[in-house]
């Protein structure tokens, strides 16, 4: 295998990469508002012929389509890859730049990054892993493996009907061997973090309402005054909800709620604890994923850091509440109300081996229980967990592949946040690897958002991401013979 | 006396009097924007002078303005009188004419009606007053009672500055007898209200947030996915709030919340068993002022109807949550968030002896003692009740002469709602009176609102309005003795 060739390759052609990344960005696909998305999935299917797949299908759904190609290199084993192709919706009145612009742009730490909605997340990485496969069909003549690919088109939605091309196609993807999606996975500070599987979550609404408990207020809020014999749902939220959890808001008093958590597996404690090890002495807020929104955790629970803090983050299913609203909501002068219906918004994160449906039955039994059979609960969307055991080729040939590179990643028994890798992991019922690769991005879902093309001495830029993606194939194709 | 003379002189002089509320309706006069409020203070000060008051004062607050005026009629008697110049803020979209159109039109019940935001609350009925004293000195020469006007300009956005000029004149309307505030006060039915007082109120906002707490996430939201080591302000608040009642939303938990409930007196309770007897049969729901709203009250707590019903209404407290709000304040997909502070806007509404300063600090009390010294209650808006003995001179002297005109009015104890009388009541120390005048209006802070102009069968217009309002003034000048 000519390595270094492929390598030699993708550096020389990094400018004509560049552009297709740009290319692809300034299409807009914003699936929640569906502005771009019939061009962008035409757009997608004519990447996936143009790359030389035999077969390449836009595959309907009940929302946006989705895109399927195979591409058959004659080869030993088989992957299936997930892409997307629609974007987080966009404010421009927030943005330093059209969102849509894809203008290559010097900030004071890069010499240069993609700007755009999509440039990180998940446009410019999916253009990234074509560019590394087509620079090894154009040295090598075809690929080391065979790919399915699946492309959503509504994951910014929570991918509601990804699942329907998944089951068309199932009889073929189970023929596979394992799934690989790469993007870009450098923090800041250069570490490389791969992840063997997710939380599962439950998103729901919880509601009183006059009109369902028959007392109260139906059909809108009444005055305040008359609260001394009218009837709260208000009032009954806030009961029905304290219920829930012991005063701390974390110790779960949903009966059952733990049963299925799965024992700690010592390989999985083992692969934390590396990472606790390495992290020693650094500020865990700039390490947990999601630990800084627009605002920033102040502590963790209980002041824990280290091994304990990752334990209690991964291990341990969330019960949140997202929102909560009712009645007049907002601040200043006096409105009195007695609103007829509140709502509050929240989610659970579920560890394995617990379940959506298990739980959302668990929470309805314990409502029922306190008397509390008229608070609806309308489960929004849900996805379970999935886990690949890090003994998978697909894990062992990643690893080695980083290595060999100069980077040891950290692997992630789990990650905190969800997303439809339960179709891979447990539907299809493939070892199932997510993210990986080198690089660099920032503005997840945020406003100016961007991907670094040419990196510093912490974190790659385009060359060094597409040039990742190619020893991993390697890497996995030979497994577990090294190659070269 | 020559009673019938004025009547007759209403009577007579009733488009000229139609034509001074349409003038006064037509100018804006919206405190909560400003609007219109410089010329309908010089309008109203303009209107004092017009009836003879040798003093009329534009009386600058830290808001805007008020008026002061003084009309001696060489009495024995003085009476205080309240009105407002102010009206609520309208949504033109909402109404089918121009809100500040004034004018007159015919409705499938009444012949004619005054059309426009004050025109029931309160610019119609304060003009309609102001015309009745007109037609008084047009045929007496002078009135019977001298009078303090006061006009508030800021009651839409709660009187937050009134007390100013309650204060500087103070010493001289302490020397008053009464006060008495007429305007329209029958129901659809017809039936007559004059209120003896009315509850107080504490208007607050619970916060929970994370910046004050020193736990979880300030400066802004994190992602719900960390809530397993991110402590939830929102949590936070909910079991707060749970605290402060039973789980019925109205057995308050504070302790010592009814210590100061005076003991209901029994003249207080045969004046609502009089009301409950001549309601027995009708739907409480058509009667409780407020119980309808954009919404309307299935049912009344524990099913209570007749003299239970009144007596749960009006002596005890409120404990009200009017709205609730943080995080994600929507409906549909999934928002995964960890808010960083949530809020819990509430109301108590007192009844004597219940002090709004004493209920605040033992509600701090209440969440210091649960270890909520962190959440923050700020209070928006509070106002004292008022209470005034029915064996007052101007409550007798009133319903005597409703009688006269043959309505024999409901004379309510208290009122559920609030409103600056306390100043009247209980700093000047004067018996109040609040309410009363035949006549019938609605729209209350709601769009195309109406003034009743021509009434029917069962409520009166504003002739019978004006004729009622000189009828309870001769009355009160003669009290205890019967005029004519």
């Amino acid at each position: 295998v000519t390595r270094q060739a492929v390598f030699d390759h993708i550096a020389a052609h990094r400018d004509e990469h560049v552009a297709r990344l740009q290319e692809f960005v300034r299409q807009p696909a914003v699936s929640a508002t569906g502005e771009g998305m019939a061009e962008a999935v035409e757009q997608v299917a004519d990447y996936l012929r143009q790359l030389g797949c035999a077969e390449v299908e836009i595959v309907p759904t009940d929302g946006h389509p989705s895109v399927f190609a195979y591409y058959d290199a004659g080869a030993p084993k088989t992957i299936v890859n997930y892409g997307m192709y629609d974007v987080n919706a966009v404010d421009p009145t927030e943005w330093e730049r059209p969102p849509f612009s894809g203008d290559l742009v010097a900030t004071a730490e890069f010499p240069s990054v993609l700007y755009g909605r999509g440039a990180f997340f998940a446009k410019g990485p999916y253009r990234a892993w074509l560019n590394a496969l087509q620079s090894i069909i154009s040295v090598e003549g075809t690929l080391p493996v065979n790919i399915f690919f699946v492309v959503d088109g509504e994951e910014e939605i929570g991918s509601p009907h990804f699942h329907q091309v998944i089951e068309r196609f199932a009889p073929r993807l189970k023929t596979a061997d394992a799934t690989l999606s790469l993007g870009v996975a450098q923090n800041r500070s250069g570490d490389l973090s791969i992840f063997l599987g997710n939380k599962g979550f439950l998103y729901f609404e919880l509601e009183a309402s006059g009109e369902r408990w028959g007392y109260g207020p139906a059909g809108g809020s009444v005055h305040g005054s008359v609260q001394s014999i009218v009837d709260s749902p208000a009032w009954r939220l806030i009961h029905a909800v304290s219920t829930l959890t012991e005063s701390d808001g974390r110790t779960v008093r949903v009966a059952g709620f733990l049963d299925h958590v799965r024992p700690r597996n010592p390989k999985d404690l083992a692969l934390l604890q590396n990472i606790a090890d390495r992290l020693a002495g650094v500020d865990m807020r700039t390490i947990i994923p999601n630990a800084a929104g627009p605002g920033r955790v102040q502590r963790f629970v209980d002041d824990l850091d280290g091994m304990a803090l990752l334990e209690r983050y991964l291990f341990t299913p969330t019960f949140n509440i997202d929102g909560l609203y009712g009645g007049y909501i907002g601040p200043g002068s006096p409105t009195f109300s007695l609103p007829d219906r509140v709502v509050c918004n929240m989610d659970i994160r579920l560890v394995p081996d617990q379940e959506p449906e298990e739980i959302a039955a668990k929470l309805r039994r314990h409502l029922d229980l306190h008397g509390y059979e008229d608070i609806e609960c309308r489960v929004i969307s849900s996805c379970t967990w999935a886990k690949t055991p890090s003994d998978a080729d697909i894990v062992q040939a990643s690893v080695r592949a980083y290595r060999r590179l100069g980077h040891e990643p950290f692997v992630w028994p789990l990650r905190g946040t969800g997303g439809p890798w339960y179709l891979f992991n447990r539907v299809l019922e493939l070892p199932t690897l997510k993210d990986g690769g080198l690089g660099h991005g920032r503005g997840f879902h945020a406003p100016n958002e961007f991907l670094v093309i040419e990196g510093n001495d912490r974190v790659g830029g385009l060359v060094e991401c597409e040039q990742s993606h190619v020893e991993v194939l390697y890497s996995y194709a030979a497994y577990p013979d090294d190659y070269e």
